[in-house]
Parts: structure tokens; C-alpha cells; sequence
């Protein structure tokens, strides 16, 4: 069994990887921390989530130096479910003590540290780390996941997104020149489990956000070498994330070269192409590991149009954190 | 025609009392305030409501010492949407300066200023004025209202549970010695305008709340002058309140007492009974000044169900303080 | 291992029946079958319900005849999620084939045939099958279920209702002559798949029916040997019950006395009270077997709320008639 | 008073139009009509929506050939809200009735009748009127619309994404040989109101549907004489539509060259420009006449994000009607 520990329980992203590292036979879920000063310290999670009353009985305890100073000897893997800079902060310390960390923020996701001060609002405290971490998208990053030990787990709209076209990219079917079109909606769990007028149930509605400069752009076009453009929305639903990708195909492109470029998840049990006139619907993957995929070509036009739908907070994070653990510490599956 | 400002317009009833104030032929909306503190001082209404770009062109004023004072000089009547103990504060500066007061807080709503400290959490700091407060239930109280200057709006939940019940108790239908149940459903509108985490959208999901102690359920009773049990509940919907009430009633009662006690209804625009086996939905009221009601009798058991329905910003606050301002000022409908 | 088949496997019931018979680890799922003309014959389950792509690979097969004649010696048991009558029709052929026969329709909820005349409008077509039937409500008829070999599923409203009245019946806490009101608010799921204009998205909005008359009610009664006032509600949300329920104690009743009362579930797994002054949610059972209550007491007036929580597609439907498999079965639980 | 008559009125959009028409202080609605053969016929309108009791008194009448004759003698214009080939084959009749026809389908948005075999699946049985057909995008065909008897309202879609390209394809905003990309998302009020399994509220979660095909595209591409890649989504929502449009621009193109653009609606009361930063949402034009733009450049790389949101049966349809009823009868909006 190996054992291990999520920091920032109480998020919701928190919740799901305590959930799946309790029900996966092979991981054994040691503590469930929250910062020092958290409001929900002491509380069992399943106050919090209901939902997990009879699943996990584990209480949030808060993370204090003796508390940090013990994790060595009584895990051998973390789960960062922080904020950014909390991570890129804490990663250093849970490294020095000999564990493995899954850093589920974007911390640790750019090799190139200026991303941060341009994207993130901070100067990287550890920037020689950011060239030692594994980019945790499962299915393309397998051999550089079970060596490393950190593991910056991909983002939610990257994780959509890269998902559909590193296969189109790999068979050199997006046009040189062009920008994919990216329109994605996600969840409000994306957001997050806060307080904020945005959040507010009367203020959701159907919007977009972040218009041509939000962060998960960058991490996109690094991941595929390609520039894209991304603009993402939020929907007034509580998880799942929809990408509507339209991408301009090199002529004389067919459904054949197509299908032959998405072969490459033929054994993927996560990834999953519909049959062709059926497309993926939010509810079809929340509350699932799964990314399914669908597309369509205008063969005469040179157009293709690709969705992809995952759970943001699973394969966009907490079971996409799962694979990799499976991968790191070289386990099945039990997603 | 009457000039009228609103105080504390920030607020989705303030925003919806702009709405129709403005609209109505007969008023005239002067000004628009908000606390002299508030983040949205100086802001367009519409840039908080963009539905109301084309509809409302004025700006939030911060209401300090100096826009208080000229009050008097600038309109005729002021509604407040504000929270109780500040609207309690207010008023009798207000009423001081000769205006009318429409106040749809809960600050006035009862003659026995104990109820303050008892469900409200404050002494009331003009216990002498609660007396002269009209109740602004406009079917029920028109004589008072039409004579007040100070008017306290009904709250959302008495307004849905006082319309079907009080025609029951004016009839004897109502059995001594019992309670009616009233279970009602709130959407999320009726919590104010504000960031809190049991309103945050990925935390909103039908449940009950202040269960046996909500500070409405001594308001229906003063009002029926009867012992009821209310149970409100939160639903995941912006705007409406379904209230299912079951009632006992006396030995022999026949649908025809039923129909009787709420032909009260018959030359109301506002109130209307759907025909038998039509049960009012949510989203028949929303967006309406209507109350919809529609019942059904089991003579055998003696067991009565009424279910009533109002959009809770409306009926139950911003369009039943219009049906005031109309009687109190004598005019048209013009809702 | 237990084979297990699902008849009316394209529902929403039928679909979780297969996904949790899948998943457990002592029953094997054989079968789905379809009734013989439906359009959804010979289509993967998973092509309905794409979020069980990797879990439930069978298609839905055509019950026609021969596939009746072989189910006998193709499986051990078999769960019905099809209509009333259907399944009343179906029963005595399948248990003559020696198989055990989980119904989750009302088909054999009564004991008194004369039920389906008055209730669900048909002649019952085996009323000598009625009082062999085992009444699933998992927690209260261990010993029944134990024994039979035609256990009918308890019928979702009244899984949530009994859950919380019967322990305060058990102990005498229910006022004689006094009727319990239970409000009951369903997700859409619970009116099955199908296209009605009362179930189109447009349509759906929060509103109550089948008032003072649903099938549900003698059930409750009949099961509680009290009567009671039901009146159920459709809420715009998929899945899920909430059951308000206001209760007459008699005098001198104690919060002790009610705790004392739900302390029957002290060993259940499945049935958990939440801490004082924590309500159930309906988004904190959905996707869980669990049902959830919590209470309050106005002990100077006698009046108890107590408000139930379920998922009407597992507890109320296909994870309760996995409880009953694992107690007929006396199998571990793997929910 | 101009007096109209609306002829499918049972729909959503039949619904909005009486709504519309009854309020306007200019025009008098004279009959509310459903084909002979509706099961809605007989019934008040307001039976069927019961929000619209207290506005709208008139029954839905059965559209058989008597009341067809008496129509033009009964009324001036007609709103027709009905299916594309119903709608073709009685504009013909009505049009030689003397009558002004506003429809609302498609039926008559094309001069070319080959669309109607290609995109809509029947032959045009009058294709010799397509030509006299004013298209009703209200703010861009004022002249024509002033002047013919046959005007086919802009379809939703169209009208929002016309609303926003039109006036960079004016202005040469639209770079030479690129396609802008419009993904757009409708509430279900879209699709009818109608019992379908895809539109049954368990069913409903956001996906693209006629991806590569769906019938707008031609209309759009008719309109904005210029190709587009156009993919419609059905959202979990009532109404609206929210159009995200990805454009490319050529060199050179500033942020004051966008503004000159949108500036052709600075006398718009309908079309309006939000802030800078500020994106529309669906519920900022829900139960409105609106249509709301909002854009971002990035001018390094050539590319314009522009957001459209309106409401679909309102600008998409009911409301875009009266536009065009205000210009052919020279009134006042009354909107």
C-alpha cells in the first residue's frame, strides 16, 4: 500500500482525491490537511461533503509546522490541492523530506519561470524546481511521470483540451499558420469552493471569462507547440467541462487521416472517441474519469470540428492525479 | 405624478422596485441610493443589472448626511430595501422630513417590539413608531394602508402563506386547535445580493432551514392570529416561492366552503385561483406580480392542501409595495 | 458468485441496477434485456448512458420468448424496472423458472389486490403471488427478504418517508389521531425516461401533483399502519428526494425520547443522522445508497420536523434493491 | 390601432408574440390561432401559460378554412410562428388576403429555393414569393422591411451572430479568405415546445448538436455574404443564446477601427455595447428585447473575440417581430 496525504481537503478538488485514494485498494489515505489558520480545521470532511459520510471518516487537521515536519515518516506521497503559490511554495519543503508530490495547482507546470510573473501575478519561489517536473497528462507523459518526483498534474481546460488535439498535432493534421479555435464552458466547481459575489448562485449564468489572456492559454500552446486561441466560459452547472474545437486541416485531409491520428487512445480506457453523429453531453462524464472525444470534418472546406468533455474535477484534476499515481508508483488502476 | 426614490437600489428587490417604479405611468423614480460605504456607489444601476440597460439610466448615490437632508425637498416617498435594524434607524428620519416610507424590510412589520429581540437579534431603536405602521399586505389592508406614512411591506414567505390562509380563517375553515403545515421553497434571490458560502452556486441544493424558529413564522400567525408550523426551504432557482399548507379543517366542510372563502379573490388582478386540478409551478409566477393558488379538499379526512405561488422579488416584495404606493397615493394599477 | 439479469435495463433505474451489479463483487451481471419492441433493442446500454462507457459493456436484448424460456438457466436472479402491470405480468412466469425476482415496480407492494384497482388502475393479474411478496424496505424486513424469493423493492417516496417515521412509531412518538404531513420534492428521473411535455426541460419547474391522491400514500400507511398526508412535488433537478415531515408528538416528549428513537440506524451504514442543526441536502445524497435525516423539536408545542434525504434512483430504487440481494444473497455489502 | 392576429400561438414563441402584441399600446391582438388539428384548441392561451394570466384573455382557435377566409377582413397582419413548410404554404393564402405577414420561421429567409431541398428537407411550395420576402434583421433592412407584405424574421442564431459581424464586415474587419468561428449555445425554448426524449429534462446537459450542418450556417453566411464556421450547442437553460465569435482581423487593425465599427448602433435602443471587460451573460438578456455585445483584440495577433447574447424568442424571435411590425407601421417601439 502506498500511502498518501492531500493537502487542501477541504476544496473541492480536495474532496474527490480523498474519495478515490480511499477507494483505491492500493493507496492508503494517511491525513487530510488544510492550512493553519482554515475556518474548517478540526472538522471531520464529511461535514463538509456529506456526500462522503460513510466513505471517509477522516478529520481536516491543520497544517503547522510539526504537522509538515512529520509528513516524512508518515507518507510517502502528497496530493497539493492549494492555490498556486502556496504550492510553489510548500513543494520545496515536501520534496527535501523525501516524498513524492502531485501538485495539482499550476504551479509547477512552466519550465520557463517568467510565465508566472506574466500569468500568475508571482515571482516563482523555486524556479530551478519548475525543470524537474513531470507534466502530469497521463496518457502522453507516462514514461516522464514514473520518473520524477513532481508532478505538476495538467490543468482542467488543458487537460480538455490537449486531450483532443496532441493527436491531430502528433499526425500533422493542423494547418501551419492556423490557430485552433478553443471554446470551452466549465462548471463553477472550477472556481473553486469560496465565497465571491461571482460565485453567487443568482449571478451564474452562461458567460465568457478571461478573453484572450487567460493562463491556461499559455499551457496549452507550451504543451502543443502550436498557438491557439482559448477563451473559456463559465456555466451554470457544478462540474464538467465541454471544448469545442474547431481547427483548420491541411488540404486534402480525410476522415480517415482523422481517425487514424485519434487510433493512438484505441487502448485507453479513459479516453474514449463516441461513434461518429454522437457527441459528448456534460453529463456524460461528470462523476467519470473519462475524456470523450467526438468530431466532424467538412472534408471540402478543410474544417474539423472536435468536442471534448471531461469532469474538471476528476480527469481534470483528482483522477487525472490518480493516473499518475498509478503510473509514479506503478499500480493498477482501481479509478 | 408622485416622485418616488429607492433606498438601498443595489439589491436585486431594489433593482426590481427601479425596475417598476420606473415603468409605472404614474411614478416617477427620482433617485437611487445606496449606504454611503457601499463598494457600488457611483456605479449605474445597469452595470450591476445590464437586463435593465435601456430601462433604468440611473446612477447609486451614496446616501450620506447631506443626500438624506434633501430627501424631503426631492421626492414624495422613499422604499427601503435594506436590512432590518438599518431600515428600523432610518425611518424615523424619513418620516421626519414628511415623506412616506415604503419599508420592505421586517423592521416594522410588528406592533410588540419584543419580537425584535426575540427573532430579529436587536432591540428596536423606535419602538414608538411600530404602532403606527400600516401592514403592506395590499388585498388585506387597504383601509390602513391608504392612511399610513409608514408602510411595512410584507415579508416573502408571509405574503405566499397569508394569501391562502387568511381567507380560510376569515371563513371558520380553519380547525381550532390545529396547525396548519406550511412547507415552502424559497429561490436564492431571497437571501440578498451578497457573497456567502451557503450561497455560492456549487453549495446550493434543495434543503430546509431555520426549521421550527424562522423570524416569518411569528409574522403569519399575528397576521392569521393563528398557531401554524413553517418550514422554509432553499431551492437551486433564482426567483419564486411554492408554499404547500395543509390544513385541517372542521367536521362537514364542502369544496363549496372552499370555493367560497376564496371568492374574496374574485375582483382581484393580483391574486388568482387556477382551475381545479392546475397546480401553480414556479415559473408561472416569476417575473410576475401574480399570486397563484390552487387547492384541494379531502372531505373525508377533513385534510385541506393549498399551494400558493409568488416570484418572491415581486408579489412578495417589490411589486406588493407598488400595489401600496398605488392605494396609498390613490393611482392606477400600473403594474 | 450471484448472476444476476436486469429486465427494463434502458430506464434510469434499470441503467444504475446494472452499473452497481457490475461493480459489486459477488454478483456478476448476465443479462439486459428490453421489452421485445423497444427502439432501444440490440444499442450497447453504454450508447444510452455514455457515462458507463468502461464500466457496462452489454447491449439491451429483446425479452421475447426463447429468451424468457433460457433465463432460467442463465442466471440466479432477476430485477424488474419496468412498468406496474408488466412486472405483475412477468413475475409468476419467472419465478416458476425457479429464479428469485427483485420488483422495483409497485407491482407486489400490497398484500390487498383491491390497492391496484383503486391506485394504479388495473385488475392485479396474480393476486395470489401478493402476500408471498417480501416488502424491500432493506432495514425493517431483513427476515422477510431473507425468506423470499419475490422481494418488492420499496417505492422511492416511501423509502424516504418510512426511513424517518417508522422508528418514532417503533417507540410510540407519533400522537394518536394526528397525521403526519410529509412534503416530498423529487428529481425528474423518478417520472422515468420518456418524452412527455410535463418532463420537457421547459416544462419542469417546481410545482406539486398527484395531491391528496398519489399511489404512494397507502403505501406509506400501509407499511407505517398510520395515516398520513403525502403530497409529493417534482423539482427542477434530476435526482434525489427530500421529505419534509411534520409529526404531533404526544405531551412531555423529549429531544432524548426522538434520539432514543433513531438510535435503531446506530449500526447502519446506509441510514446516518446528521449532527444537530446540519439538514440534508439534496446534493449530498445524490450519486450515495445513503439516506440522510436530521430532526428539530419544539418540545413546548409537540411538533417534530424530521427531514429525509435519498437518492430516488439507489435508495429509493436500484442501490436498496442491491441491499436486498445482499441480505436475500447473504452476501457482503459492495455498495 | 393596427390589428394582428398570431397563427401558432400555442408555441414559446406564439406565447412571447401575444405577450408582446397585447402590451404594445399600438397594436390590438385580435385572434390567437393553432392548427385545426392541435389538442391545445379551445383552451385560453394562458391555460398553457399560466404567467401570462391577468395579460393575455384570448383562446387558442382552431385555424380551419372558414376562420383562414375571415381572416382578412378580421385583422391586418399576421405573426406566423410555425413549422418552415406550414409557414410556406400559408403565406400565400394570407398575402392574397391583403394581409402584412411577419414569419417567423424559416420559410421564406432564402431567395435561393435550392436551400429549402438542401437544408430544410422540402421542396418550397411558392418559391416565386422568396424573392419578395424582406429579410427581418430589424436594424439592418429598415428600408425593405417598410416596404413589402412578406417579411421573414431573422432566425435566433443568425441575429446574434449577424448583430455582431455585420458591422465588421462593413467596416473590412473580416480578414480576407478566414472564416470566423461562432460557437453558440440556445436554451431549450429553441427547439419548441414539444415532447421529445432529447429534450426531456433528465436528458438535457450542454452539447453541440448539427455540428457542420445546421441550417443557420446558410443563413448566416446569406446574410454576412461571407463563410463562417458555425456550431450550435444546447444548453441546460430556458432562454437565450450566448454567441461567442472568434474573428480574424487584418494587419493592422486597432481597437479604435472595432469601435468605429460598433458604433453604427450608437442610436440603438437594442443593440448595446457593454463596457470594456464586461461579458454579457444569458441571464443580462433573458426576458428582454436586448441584444448585448462585448469584444476583446488582441491586435499583436490579429484576433477579435466578440460575444453576442439575446434572448431566442424574444430579439431571436418575438421581439425582432415587433421591430419589424414598429417599421412597417411607422409606430412607436412600445417595446
Amino acid at each position: 500500500m502506498v500511502k498518501v496525504a492531500v493537502i487542501g481537503a477541504s476544496g473541492y478538488t480536495g474532496a474527490e482525491l480523498a474519495r478515490l485514494i480511499q477507494l483505491h485498494p492500493q493507496f492508503e489515505l494517511t491525513h487530510l490537511y488544510v492550512s493553519a489558520g482554515s475556518v474548517d480545521k478540526g472538522k471531520p470532511l464529511a461535514q463538509l461533503y456529506p456526500n462522503l459520510i460513510g466513505t471517509v471518516d477522516l478529520p481536516l487537521l491543520p497544517l503547522d509546522e510539526m504537522a509538515l515536519a512529520q509528513l516524512g515518516n508518515q507518507t510517502d506521497a502528497v496530493c497539493l490541492a492549494l492555490d498556486h503559490l502556496i504550492s510553489a511554495e510548500l513543494a520545496p519543503k515536501l520534496l527535501a523530506l523525501g516524498l513524492v508530490v502531485f501538485d495539482l495547482s499550476g504551479g509547477h507546470r512552466f519550465a520557463d519561470a517568467s510565465v508566472y510573473s506574466n500569468f500568475y501575478g508571482f515571482e516563482h519561489p523555486a524556479p530551478e524546481l519548475l525543470t524537474t517536473a513531470a507534466y502530469g497528462l497521463a496518457e502522453w507523459q507516462a514514461e516522464r511521470i514514473s520518473a520524477a518526483n513532481l508532478i505538476a498534474v495538467a490543468g482542467c481546460y488543458p487537460t480538455a483540451s490537449l486531450s483532443a488535439l496532441k493527436p491531430l498535432k502528433q499526425a500533422g493534421l493542423i494547418s501551419d499558420g492556423s490557430r485552433p479555435v478553443i471554446n470551452a464552458v466549465s462548471g463553477v466547481t472550477g472556481a473553486g469552493r469560496k465565497a465571491t459575489i461571482n460565485n453567487s448562485f443568482c449571478q451564474v449564468s452562461l458567460t465568457p471569462y478571461g478573453v484572450l489572456g487567460h493562463r491556461h492559454q499559455p499551457e496549452i500552446e507550451l504543451q502543443l507547440d502550436h498557438e491557439v486561441v482559448f477563451t473559456p466560459h463559465l456555466g451554470a452547472f457544478k462540474r464538467g467541462i465541454l471544448a469545442t474545437i474547431t481547427v483548420q486541416v491541411p488540404n486534402g485531409t480525410t476522415a480517415a487521416d482523422i481517425d487514424a491520428a485519434y487510433s493512438c487512445y484505441n487502448d485507453s480506457s479513459v479516453v474514449q472517441l463516441l461513434p461518429t453523429g454522437q457527441w459528448p453531453k456534460i453529463d456524460d462524464v461528470a462523476n467519470t474519469p473519462n475524456c470523450l472525444l467526438s468530431w466532424k470534418l467538412d472534408a471540402e472546406r478543410g474544417v474539423l470540428v472536435v468536442v471534448s468533455a471531461i469532469d474538471n474535477l476528476l480527469k481534470g484534476a483528482a483522477s487525472q492525479a490518480l493516473q499518475c499515481m498509478n503510473i509514479r508508483f506503478a499500480v493498477e488502476s482501481g479509478l
